[in-house]
């Protein structure tokens, strides 16, 4: 009864079968025609002209987003929580060339534009300090709280005010979607470039980079094969991320993750740290109290001293979902 | 009948059953019993102590390999010809933080003693010219010819008396050995590092890099999570590496990929531009006959104006490998 | 009467005469007679082996000095209002190649071990997180305040523990060491290398980086070309860094900038928001308490809303400097 | 009697008496007024609009022009044997994050359009391959010869119509110009950024980038910043360069040296490697006859093995100047 993360989670059966299907012989690299039809089918699902890539992890889709609106000498915004700063191993500073994160705040890891002013507003606009270049925001955040489309609205305002590119890192972003009941478009806000996140929602190695800029995508062709992530059968990888959205999997396999978080968050009450809006719970827990859930068989990290995070999955047992209800409510 | 290359074919039955096989829930990234097997593995097929990561490109394998040995002020001599100069989109200069590399020549894409120090030895010892810290060599060589032990141990000789580092890049490694009828750690010579590749012989989207100083590894393992390459199902593409090397299927694979070359080379007579060792042919073919051969429905890219590369893989066609030879014979 | 900075002070008359002294033709670059006296003349001052090279800027000083202690992949551990984070234009970045700062508390600037502890302890040790390599202090502090010996001892202690690097950033070395009263070496402490600041000093254009491990001084020499930090003329660098030293030039300009700090400092009283040991004063000032200072002829920064920053240099007039300390006092 | 280099000649008495005028309170940084004075000088020099700074090394002038023409995952087409390519220790490595220089022929290490197709041509227009961004052409070149103003327009022309960019690395751009007789602007053709030697020609310390693009000088001056070449007291690096320009120093002092060139050259006969047009003389002269010139005292260095170079300097002591070509005679 594994709540530990999502992010290792077994693959869908249609992914597996779109795989299959990709085995046949065809162009190398994204020259085949699975690679091909991402464009359209993002566009699709945006509802404006997108061009979109696959890469193998979210941490390449983050670096390669923000790698076209950041130049070496300027910095990105984020929370000083967000996944860039706290989880990527410094993959920023790699892709960036140097590129500074400059740290915000914000409830539940969600910015702001109070926050984004208060982080950006004291760097004196001289060659003494880096300017930021972009905002990076996370959908659904690292708490799982989702942003509301007028919440992005006012932080692309505030990123146009200032000349900032606008990059959603967008993991779970389906989970995001499937809470707030709008569209796509409407959960990615007027981004310039969306990492859409596949893997933690039943896909196997394959996420994809949206930019709404074509140009920037060109841009992001280049330094997917600078990095190493150009893979010469990169069939499977576009057949991962078409299997996800050409005929909704994405959303409900997000649905089912959430409906899971949503059972146990009914039970956990005030123990709850963050309101539970997409597939994570962030519960406090003594630890005593963990020792006790353990030793019921269930998997799960500490979160700091006295609390636990639990993730659910696109494919959560429904039967240990309400076990593990029980067995907090029964603390 | 495509003859186009080994980089795009389809995935062996074997490598499909391992990743359905490891379709159950483990620990995210390296932390799986798979990928936790990956080091005794290659310690067994190479005789000695050493650690393996995989990756999902051979471009990443090289380029991480490198970054163990080369530091950012470096140089990595290289063939001129060679994969890591000519076709990885600059990947080694991202990766290596603007090292150089140091081109030198040889027969057949392959580096000998002679060439390294015809390239280095004009260098002058001060601060004003890039020092070389390595040198990579590839095998088999990007003409698939082959290095034979004594010609790895003169060039390791060499890089010991320059105190560089000796990387051996082997897309085609199984290819190599298959041909060189020896050890595979013969066929890697004392190297520092080894790109093992699986891709082109049979796997989808899974290199091994085999140090064999363990402390490289750990490094290699910032620098792969630093690169976005430390997949979070990475239980996937350690079964893709131990399908291929722990029943030999990886040697399997290269020796059906050689003899299908070799069939074709036997009807080139002195068409061939270089002896065929391992799956790649480079045959003098005019543009008409070039033309004949497409129209009977041979698929191969022209190699300069005068000549065609034609590769063969694990699972080329024996009807469409014997029509190419008679092709080629009846021209 | 200006008070904005030291860093644009004139240069000292006996910088000018060695300086000039030092215009007849030489070997190029590091190769004169004047650089090749740094190694000794540092190895005297710090009664210890060392290994100096010169460099135009701090900047390039702090980042040379901290490129031999941090891989790319890895972290420092600094202040948070330290200079390499806030004033040095994203140079850590460019020069480390994207390693991270690791930014930390601490009164006045200052770190101390339960600061850096706090900084460094949660960092889980693993690949997804970047793990600290060095620990760089600025001593005098950026608010002018001065580690005591047994400050650096407890530092340096807890860099052997954890394995990282230590680093001195001296911009204004000479001004803590006049304040201390303490030999050069036990201001630097257990560092393994130190800017050594000579411009804010009345040099003109030099610094010192001193490594006391003279690989790393090796190493930063091939950085420093590859910075296009190598002069072809730096014999002018190398005298104006022995014009300061080889003399006590360097502590008597300091203390002269010291006292004229403390005199400015006996009239501030409960206004200074730090203690005056070097020469910077961080002074409580009203804004219209500050337009009758600059009414009266001072030049100075804003700190803030309610505070300004005085900087008295090697040069500031004594006349000026009574004036300013009795209009502090009259204010 | 040195002809070593004029990399570490003397520095002009009218370069000390601008520096000495500059030892006044001002601006830190490039905030002075002379710093100020560099957009408007160098506009009147090339008679279009520009932006200068200064910056202390060739080294860096180049690699902050060509950072604002290249990206990380780009190339520049340059000399094979060209300063930036051979002796400035991986600088472009640096400064463009990894990008390549792709290397190119030429007589006398000058590129013309032919030699340029020849090294881009064959790249092919894909991700695989470093696509070039720039052309940079040293004006003198290394070996001392000069493009004529068709020679730069034919390049340009090309630069053009591939969307490159155009750099001129004028480390010795006086003596280039005393040669040609044309003015600055023509010896620079429509370069987008001129290297501005003057340290070579009597300055100290200090060279200038000419941008004839304003947008590119705003982009170098937070890279210069970054690099650590932005000196607090940068007034005394523009008093340099205005000292230089100002009252045609530049030119004057280029003559002399080419003058001195020129009556040596006079001396050489067959013995010339190259035309002498500016200020350097490569000589064929046996071990033997080099031998015997330094017993008489002259000082060189040798290139090859049966060669040697020989540069003169603004302040070449015309005796030994007519010594040396008595003695070149008389071998």
């Amino acid at each position: 009864m594994q709540f530990l993360s999502d992010n290792a989670a077994a693959v869908h059966p249609r992914v597996w079968d779109a795989m299959r299907a990709a085995d046949a012989a065809d162009a190398p690299y994204d020259g085949d025609r699975l690679s091909h039809r991402l464009d359209d089918a993002f566009g699709e699902l945006f509802g404006r002209e997108c061009a979109a890539i696959w890469v193998a992890t979210g941490t390449a889709a983050n670096c390669l987003a923000l790698a076209t609106l950041v130049q070496p000498h300027g910095g990105v915004v984020c929370h000083s929580e967000a996944h860039i700063e706290m989880d990527e191993g410094g993959a920023p500073g790699f892709y960036l060339h140097g590129a500074k994160l400059i740290l915000a705040g914000g409830e539940g890891a969600k910015l702001d534009p109070g926050t984004i002013r208060t982080a950006i507003d004291p760097i004196r606009d001289d060659v003494h300090q880096v300017q930021p270049h972009a905002i990076s925001v996370t959908q659904a955040s690292e708490y799982g709280l989702c942003y509301r489309p007028d919440e992005l609205a006012a932080i692309a305002g505030l990123a146009r005010e200032r000349g900032l590119g606008l990059h959603v890192d967008g993991a779970r972003f389906a989970n995001a979607v499937a809470f707030l009941g709008c569209s796509a478009a409407a959960a990615a806000g007027p981004a310039d470039a969306l990492s859409f996140g596949c893997i933690k929602n039943g896909a196997m190695s394959a996420e994809a980079v949206v930019f709404f800029d074509p140009a920037a995508a060109d841009l992001a062709r280049y330094r997917r094969k600078r990095a190493g992530h150009l893979q010469s059968k990169g069939r499977f990888l576009a057949a991962q991320v078409l299997a996800m959205i050409e005929d909704g999997l994405w959303l409900d396999n997000a649905r089912a993750a959430n409906t899971a978080a949503r059972e146990i968050a009914a039970a956990c009450g005030d123990r709850l740290m963050h309101p539970v809006e997409a597939n994570e719970l962030f519960v406090r827990l003594t630890e005593q109290e963990r020792t006790v859930l353990r030793a019921q068989g269930f998997g799960f990290y500490d979160w700091g001293r006295d609390a636990a995070r639990f993730v659910t999955a696109w494919n959560s047992d429904p039967n240990a979902v309400s076990a593990l209800a029980r067995a907090i409510s029964g603390l």
